[in-house]
C-alpha cells in the first residue's frame, strides 16, 4: 500500500444531489446537507468530501455530480473546480444513472481509468484508515472486472443502514493490516428489523454498506452493459458529445428517458465480482440529527452544543444546533434535539428520528414551500 | 358613578421606571417589560397603560416619571406626550421619591388636582370595572385627606404579591354595586409565605396590593410632609423651578440626595386615612413568564404561542414566546416555557419563576452585559 497506487489514472467522482428531510430545518430542498455545515466546523460536508478526495487525485480529476439546482451551491462552495467536471442532472434518478453518466464522460478522456465514487455527504472520521482502504480497492480493482464498495465494521445493530455480508476469504489483505482486507460478497441486504439487525451483528459477517466504490471505468461500463443495458446505451449514444456544446442538450433529452435506479440494486447485486473492503474508520452517513450528536463531543452532562453557548442546569444528554451564535439557557431538559434554523425552532426527543417526516410534510401542509 | 367624576383637575402619574429580570430574557436592562409588547398584541405595556389612562383625562394631563436612561423608549412609544409630562429621574429611588416630585410638580400648576398613579406595566382585563374603581376612588378621595388604593379580591394563595387587610365597613359603595367598595385599610402585609398566602386568602378580608393609587396632591403632598418631611421638604424648594429650564439641573442635584423608600411603606402605613377599593378587575403585575401564560388564551392542550407559528405532538401546557415570527415545532414537551429572543434562546419549566435570578445572573457572569 503506497501513495504510488493512486495516480494520474484515478477519478473522482462525488454523488451531491440527495435532498433529504432527516435533518431538516436545517436541510431544506434549496439547500441539502451536503451544502451544510453540519458540524459546525466552519466547512461544508462537500467540501469536507472534496478535500479528502484531494489526497488521492488533482481537482482536476475531481467530478461533482448533482441536481441543476444545486450547480450554484457546488460554484460557490468549490471555486477551484472546472466547470466540465461539474455534471448537472435535470431530474434526480438515484446512483445508476450519475454513474453511468460519470463513467462514460470520463472514459471519454482516460480509457483506462479508475473511479471512486462517494457520496458528498457523509462523515468519516480516521482519514488514514479510509486512506489505506481506497488504496486497497484501486489496487484490488486492477483485476479483472472487480467491482469493490466499502463496508463498515458495524459496532451496533443499525437498523438505519443496508448491510453486506461476505464470505471468508481474502483475495488481497491490506499489508499494513490495520484496517482494511478484500473480501468477496456473499450478499446485500436491504435496511434489516431491529432483529435481524442484532443478528446481522452477531454474525461477524455483515458490514455496513457505506456506498462508497472503487472499480475501472471499462469495468463499470461493461457492467451497465450487461446489466442495465438501455442505460449503457443512453451514454454510448451521447459520448461524442462530452466536454462540447451539446453536452447539456443531450443529458436534458436523456434524462427524461432514464429511470430510476440504484446502482446496487441494478448493478452490484447482479455482478459476479463484487468484492469488499472491510474497513474500520469512522463512518456516519448522518441520516439523523441523533447521529449527528453520536458523533460529536459531549459535555459532562452528555450534552453537545453546535453554534451556540450555553448554560444549562439539571439537563443531560440534549443535542443543541443554532445558525446564529446565541446564548442558550437550559433547565430540566433530558435527551432532547433542540434546532434553531432562523425561521424554524425545534424541539423533540432525540431519539425520535422516524418523526421527521411528519414534522417536513405537516410544514408543508401548514406553510407550503416556507419552511420545507 | 359617572363620567362627570372625572374632570379638568385629574392628573395621571405613570410609574415606567422599573427595570426587573423576571421576564428576562425579553426584559433586558435597556428595555424592561414596560416598553415590549408582552401580549403579542402589537402594543407595548406602556402603550396599553397610556390608552387606558385616556379615558380619564386628555394626554395633556398624563405624567410619565422613569429613568432617564429611558427616555427614548418614551418618546418613541407615546409621541404625542409633551416633553414637559416626562419626568426623568437619574436613579431609581423607588416609588415614594418619584410620586412626591410629579405630586410638587402637578400641585405647582394645578394645585386642586386629584391624581391617579399607576405602574406602566401591569395588566388589566375588564376596563369597564377598572374604570368602575378608578372614579368611585377619585369621588372618594375628595373626602378629608383620604389616601386611595385598589385592592385586587385574590383569587388564589399568590405569594408574589402585597397584601391589604381591610376593616368591615364601607364608607363608600359603589353604586352599581358590582366591583369596587371603599373599604378602611387595616393594615399592609409584605409577600406572605405560602402558608399565610392561604390564610389570607381564605380569610376573605385581604385583597392583592395591585400599587394603584388615588388621591388629591395636596393631600399627598401633606402626607408627605408629615411622614417623610425631607423628602418633602426637597422639592418644595424645587417647586419655582418646575416647567421652567433649570428643573433638569435641580432633580439632579435632587436625586443625589434622596433615599430610596416605597410610597406604601414610606406613607401608607403610617397615614390615618388610608382607604382601599376593593376591585374585581382581572389584574397581574406580570411578575413571570408564568403569570403571562396564565392571563392567555391556551390551545386544545393548554399551550400558548407567541409571535410565532406552531405544530405540536404530545406537547401539553407550553408557553412559547419568539420576536422573529418564526415556526415551532413541538414534540414531547410537557409544562415547559421556551423563549426565543434574538440573542437568547431559554427553555425551562413554567413553574420554575424562581430561577430566572440564576440565569440573569449567570448569563452576566458569562456574557457582562451583552445578554442581560
Amino acid at each position: 500500500m503506497g501513495k504510488s497506487i493512486s495516480g494520474s489514472d484515478v477519478y473522482v467522482l462525488i454523488m451531491a444531489g440527495g435532498s433529504g428531510t432527516r435533518l431538516w430545518p436545517y436541510s431544506r430542498v434549496v439547500r441539502p446537507k451536503q451544502f451544510l455545515d453540519l458540524l459546525g466546523t466552519g466547512k461544508t460536508l462537500l467540501q469536507h468530501t472534496y478535500d479528502r478526495m484531494l489526497s488521492f487525485v488533482p481537482s482536476s480529476q475531481v467530478m461533482i455530480v448533482s441536481h441543476e439546482r444545486y450547480e450554484t451551491w457546488i460554484k460557490e462552495q468549490l471555486p477551484d473546480l472546472k466547470e466540465e467536471n461539474i455534471l448537472l442532472e435535470p431530474h434526480g434518478r438515484n446512483t445508476a444513472p450519475c454513474i453511468a453518466y460519470a463513467a462514460a464522460k470520463i472514459h471519454a478522456r482516460a480509457p483506462h481509468a479508475r473511479m471512486i465514487v462517494a457520496p458528498a455527504d457523509h462523515i468519516i472520521q480516521g482519514e488514514d484508515d479510509f486512506k489505506d482502504c481506497i488504496h486497497l480497492a484501486l489496487e484490488a480493482c486492477q483485476d479483472g472486472d472487480r467491482l469493490i464498495t466499502l463496508g463498515i465494521k458495524p459496532s451496533r445493530p443499525d437498523t438505519g443502514y443496508g448491510y453486506i455480508q461476505f464470505l471468508d476469504d481474502s483475495p488481497l489483505t491490506n499489508q499494513k493490516g490495520k484496517s482494511g482486507d478484500l473480501k468477496s460478497v456473499k450478499t446485500f441486504a436491504e435496511k434489516p428489523s431491529p432483529e435481524l439487525a442484532k443478528e446481522f451483528l452477531s454474525s461477524g459477517d455483515f458490514l455496513w454498506n457505506a456506498g462508497i466504490f472503487v472499480w475501472k471505468t471499462d469495468a463499470i461500463l461493461r457492467a451497465f452493459q450487461k446489466h442495465l443495458p438501455d442505460l449503457y446505451d443512453v451514454f454510448e449514444e451521447g459520448k461524442d458529445l462530452f466536454y462540447q456544446e451539446g453536452e447539456h442538450a443531450f443529458i436534458q433529452k436523456a434524462y427524461a428517458l432514464i429511470r430510476s435506479i440504484s446502482v446496487d440494486y441494478g448493478i452490484l447485486e447482479k455482478h459476479a465480482e463484487v468484492f469488499v473492503v472491510r474497513s474500520e474508520f469512522g463512518w456516519s452517513d448522518l441520516g439523523s440529527w441523533n447521529a449527528l450528536y453520536n458523533l460529536q463531543k459531549k459535555d459532562e452532562d452528555e450534552n453537545v452544543f453546535l453554534g451556540c453557548e450555553a448554560i444549562t442546569y439539571e439537563s443531560r444528554g440534549n443535542f443543541v444546533r443554532c445558525q446564529a451564535h446565541k446564548l442558550v439557557i437550559l433547565d430540566g431538559m433530558e435527551d432532547y434535539f433542540i434546532g434553531d434554523f432562523g425561521d424554524v425552532l425545534i424541539l423533540c426527543k432525540r431519539s425520535e428520528e422516524a418523526r421527521f417526516r411528519s414534522y417536513v410534510s405537516d410544514a408543508r401542509e401548514k406553510g407550503g414551500d416556507k419552511w420545507v
